[in-house]
């Protein structure tokens, strides 16, 4: 699906926010590809972001899931708008067991308040990809509240 | 609910596993409580835990709700059982702002093969507490599996 | 949690919304209660309401668990608004096996936008209830819409 | 992606289990397609499956998206299993105003105990198709139990 953004300045509004977000830079994640309605954000895979068994903690994996949609969709909001997620459901479908973490969020259903995302987060070892979770995400716009800490 | 643990050695087996984690150590967080089909996790606030406006990111709200969950399951499992999230679903009530994150998870309906969990998180200021997110989560047991990476 | 109606005659509001779902005389569903906040629905068991086992199906469990919480929100609403399902999220925890079904849905956190509810199913058979689901619902108020189809 | 079932009869098994649910024969639900990991349910509008405003209850699109889900699932289990639903989470994009209902399930990860597929459903009126709603559904494999009621 192709959208349009109301924001012509939509990546620099996106990137601005990503490097707000002091967890992103924490975990060592980067935003990777940012286009209307789709966002993509990998994290490289580091003994601190493991769970029990070795592998991607969960959480991390939520985290660039729930990311990357909220990126998607922010892309497509007013320039004066932040965003917030509303709630999200992630299934976790494999172990995230590899050297990198990728989360793709793409827009499913744009809209002036709500903005439904999907996004689908893989693990890549030896350049090969393998789907580890999925997640269905809804996302509110702020309009008129600034993407920023309050001074 | 009053629930029988399995395993005598509950406790022990939860906070072994949670000090596997490397994550938990990594955000900081701490493992508070563990009772039968309880349990109740702390994540005090620091900037790298932030999002654009320097609350708790989702993220890490989103972590402790499924990790309280896990171990609040994984409390009623088998000794030589290991537990996963199957999938998860959270709904954001208001901002993470505040210094401390609680959250407490506990078994709506403990299963031989699926459990299912419910986690209450709250954000804590000058020793009020207030609600920010609740979550419903699905966990497996895997029975006859490690809880620890392969050597 | 108590609730302070922002509309003194929720009651009659929401019971004639009920009785404008052509859908729950179909499936012979009752209003029970509603306080605000707060709604209670029954469902008695006929073959027409069956699974391939025999039990209520997981349709029937889901639609009432909507509209306990629907309902639920819609009594602290505005006397001019109309409430709409935004996503829900029900984890099916025994057979619905029994002579009826009940619903009960609260709101967990109120908003001028948007409600999170929850509802708790239990089926009810020889003076016993057991719980057979839980949901986690999310509802937006759409103010100055008739809650009613076009004319 | 293509999936090749276990049991050469599944269309079969889809239908049979399908004609014994009661509830689907009630609301006017038919089973359009089967394939292997893929399923699709139709539902045509009457006023008695209609809410307040008169459109699809949400209930009937989550039904549909349920047992399309369920069945696409079914299709690659064991011959000798039934299915269950452990939990679903749906998405409401669009109101559910058209004169058929179109429920799509496919698979998205098939497992011996667990599968999760994901439902799109649509309405369609004057020959074109609308996106109304968008599940992410798991599903449990019971071996060895009989897909009917008890004699």
């Amino acid at each position: 699906m192709l959208f349009q953004p109301s924001d012509p300045h939509y990546e620099d509004r996106v990137r601005a926010s990503f490097a707000r977000q002091r967890f992103m830079d924490f975990l060592g994640a980067h935003l990777i590809a940012v286009r209307p309605g789709y966002c993509e954000i990998h994290l490289p895979y580091r003994e601190e972001l493991s769970q029990q068994h070795g592998f991607f903690q969960a959480g991390t994996i939520g985290t660039i899931a729930d990311n990357a949609a909220g990126y998607a969709a922010y892309s497509l909001m007013d320039a004066d708008a932040t965003v917030l997620t509303v709630e999200f459901k992630l299934n976790l479908l494999a172990p995230g067991n590899g050297a990198l973490l990728i989360a793709r969020g793409h827009v499913i259903k744009p809209g002036r308040t709500l903005t439904v995302c999907q996004s689908d987060v893989s693990v890549k070892s030896d350049g090969e990809e393998k789907r580890c979770a999925v997640a269905l995400i809804t996302l509110i716009q702020l309009a008129g509240k600034p993407d920023r800490a309050p001074m």
